[in-house]
């Protein structure tokens, strides 16, 4: 936290330390139950003096967001132990569990939970810095000004104000899941819009399925490293997470053998296609044997697509080969689009599909029909294709200047770079590596968030359109250099 | 089904026919397994040629919708049977139970399910008629120009394209979150806007509370008669459904008493004000005496306002009393403004508000801040308040009509008319009552549907809205009077 307070601004030295400290608490980087500095420290780390580390210490404990321990010092409120309701629940106990299982988090001695991992993810700028470890294209990549557009002129039509006032259809928008059809067809993918389902964004199609196929204790395997926030969702669902290391050509399909023959896994989740966070595309080969795997022992795979607009077209998806038999696709637009528009679909073989639209309804009912007619314009007239394609050049660009960079500030790509982020080995520690950079304002991601064991690891995963700033790097190999040399 | 087919229109008596069983099948109102009825006998109801009805049966099985079996005719496809994974899950034994504790539906011989159900929200008209049955207003009601204009406004700012880029704030829109806030303080409830979450309509609130804050097994008291769409969700999601009598100042004491007693249970769901389906709203008196049984026994209270905008602002409400201490409060626009639109919220304790905030990420992540800012806008202007105020006048002379009409017919009121919708005894076994009155294309909701525990039931509900056709109360008479004199 090196960043200085400015002595100019509108706000106090105060302030903007309690400000400072408070972003870090909303967002689960300082989680429940971590200490603060002590006063004297904090005066130091900060170049103030004790009394305004004093008075944001106060400020923060009015807004209720740490709590005082005589003798102790100020700690972070846990908002969980204030439940009476779940004091002696089960939900409780499986998000402990949950937690246990759950890598270390960016504080030492804490643990990263589903909340910490998934609060990261809102986390825009620290200190107003291109955030290396984001899990978005940068802002200024986004331009959207087709799909305001598209919104405009949807809502300025009768049709679209008729359907607005009935719950709409309840597998989403019939335009918006003919053009997604279409769109999964040059995929490779033979999708009937009637096998198509809307969603809010990927997130809930992911959370559909769990809900309308498993049940508590399931065992599903996930990839590894993989999302830790799709860990987290399981996890506090209730499931088993049973983690498959994943390779250049897929995942390992010993380990997958092994966990049929003893668990009799009902899902296996695979970012397939540019692997978040290795930037892996699964082989042909590798998904005609997981897919045999299925078949013989009976679990269906769900591909998740997240990546697609920024991958080649052609890259092998199980759900291509497998013709939607024993493979649901899952796709979005939050990395190629916009975030916070939340369209997301699923396609699932037809004897699935009501049972899904089921879960769907009772969840949310029925999605926007304004924002899917919107999308459905942008896909129809081709601007969405040309954007993703402008997008890809732009990162294309990124990727060399950023692996450039990585590599003379002494990483090590542990995976062939591609796509949206790189998988670099720093071959120091990532989790104190990770807390030493967020003091200089820098927020990645450390190894320990990608795996669903808990343990040191010296990768991290950077975004290749956030990390061309040379200045990072230097405050980067600063940081290895000084934990070299405690060592 | 007697209302003829046409012999003039571009489709061809077949497809009309087929088209008219099918909607029916997707909607759930002929379930899985149903049979349909004879070649014979349909070609009769109809007065078509069996010619037709076979050629629209082998349509539908083309279709997928209807299955032929050997020497019994055609039956309506049995979707979850057809689910492998699920042969032996304890998530189908959870459907199947849930089925069975359901009323019968309106198929008889067949059981309502929570598809069936929720689905059946989707049914605009049966026939291109005003539905007796429908559970939002009619859509020329609901003229909804200054929303769409309020999108156009809000898509052409340059804040909101750089909103959409980003997954926008977790707990939702801060301006709609502060529109929010200050409608509550009308309504007597004390929440600031950092109580406030944003979800996707009311059915994600209550999804979300649901799943934050019970687990499988857990008993939560509803009301009887009560929206059996909530019964089936917490069925479905495994949970102990206990109906608690509902009668017009409040829940039945005793009962709830009792249930506290011997079950513990960890959440009452009330729609207190203007109550579903008998339009009834709680006394100030019971409110507080809930509260204290809650404060007692450890349960929150769920209080569901979907009706508030047609309510008066001075109906008393649990959670005004409360001040949010033991209570969550949930509301929404669909009845008022925009079913589709999918603008929810809930305003919980403090210590329960990261709780649910979590869920909600897991579930959906953020949600649209295009529409939130949208309806924020209209809240501002106080559109949304004009307009309402005019439904409310629109809807008392709808209702002094309807109510007219439904005595004329012999209806008797079992709870004094108010809000959107009337609990009338019709004097008739409401499930075979609702069939005949199918047949006719008008589609109600018999009484066995607001009853968690199955069983024949003499009333039915009525939208005031859609029942002022004196059209209808012919029919209904008619009905009535068949079923009267073959007892």
């Amino acid at each position: 936290m090196s960043t200085s307070l400015s002595r100019q601004g509108s706000l106090t030295l105060t302030q903007q330390l309690a400000e400072r400290l408070a972003e870090r608490i909303r967002m689960r980087l300082l989680p429940a139950g971590t200490r603060l500095p002590s006063v004297r420290e904090c005066a130091r780390q900060q170049n103030v003096s004790a009394y305004t580390v004093v008075a944001a210490y106060d400020l923060l404990q009015a807004q209720g967001l740490v709590e005082a321990r005589p003798q102790r010092g100020f700690f972070v409120r846990d908002f969980v132990q204030n439940l009476p309701l779940l004091q002696d629940g089960q939900a409780q106990i499986a998000m402990k569990s949950a937690a246990t299982q759950m890598p270390a988090g960016l504080t030492p001695g804490a643990r990263i939970n589903a909340s910490m991992l998934i609060r990261g993810m809102f986390v825009e700028s620290v200190a107003g810095k291109p955030q290396p470890g984001a899990g978005v294209l940068p802002a200024e990549w986004l331009d959207v000004g087709f799909l305001a557009a598209a919104v405009r002129k949807v809502s300025s039509g009768q049709g679209l104000r008729e359907s607005m006032v009935r719950y709409g259809e309840p597998m989403g928008d019939s335009s918006l899941r003919e053009a997604l059809a279409r769109r999964m067809q040059r995929l490779g993918i033979a999708a009937s819009p009637a096998q198509i389902i809307t969603t809010m964004g990927a997130t809930q199609a992911l959370d559909i399925v769990s809900r309308a196929l498993l049940q508590p204790g399931d065992p599903v395997m996930v990839e590894e490293p993989g999302w830790a926030v799709e860990y987290a969702r399981l996890a506090a669902m209730g499931m088993r997470v049973l983690p498959v290391p994943r390779g250049p050509e897929g995942p390992d399909l010993a380990v997958m053998q092994r966990y049929c023959e003893t668990m009799a896994p009902k899902l296996y989740v695979s970012v397939s296609v540019l692997h978040n966070p290795t930037g892996y595309s699964l082989s042909a080969a590798s998904a005609h044997e997981v897919l045999q795997m299925a078949q013989r022992h009976g679990f269906y795979v769900v591909e998740d697509d997240t990546y697609c607009h920024i991958a080649p077209d052609h890259a092998p998806r199980v759900t291509a080969l497998d013709r939607l038999q024993r493979s649901i696709y899952i796709s979005g637009f939050a990395k190629v689009l916009v975030p916070n528009w939340r369209i997301g679909y699923l396609a699932a073989p037809p004897e699935l599909v009501e049972r899904l639209l089921d879960t769907k309804l009772l969840s949310t009912l029925s999605t926007p029909t304004l924002m899917e007619q919107a999308m459905a314009l942008c896909m129809e007239q081709g601007q969405l294709r040309r954007h993703a394609e402008r997008l890809r050049q732009h990162l294309a660009q990124a990727r060399s200047r950023s692996v450039a960079l990585a590599q003379q500030a002494g990483c090590r790509f542990v995976a062939e770079p591609a796509g949206m982020f790189g998988w670099v080995d720093t071959g120091v520690d990532t989790e104190t590596l990770a807390q030493r950079l967020l003091d200089e304002g820098y927020l990645i991601a450390p190894g320990a968030m990608f795996h669903a064991s808990r343990g040191a690891n010296t990768c991290m995963r950077i975004n290749f359109a956030t990390t061309q700033d040379a200045a990072f790097w230097r405050v980067f190999e600063t940081a290895v250099k000084q934990m070299q040399d405690a060592a």
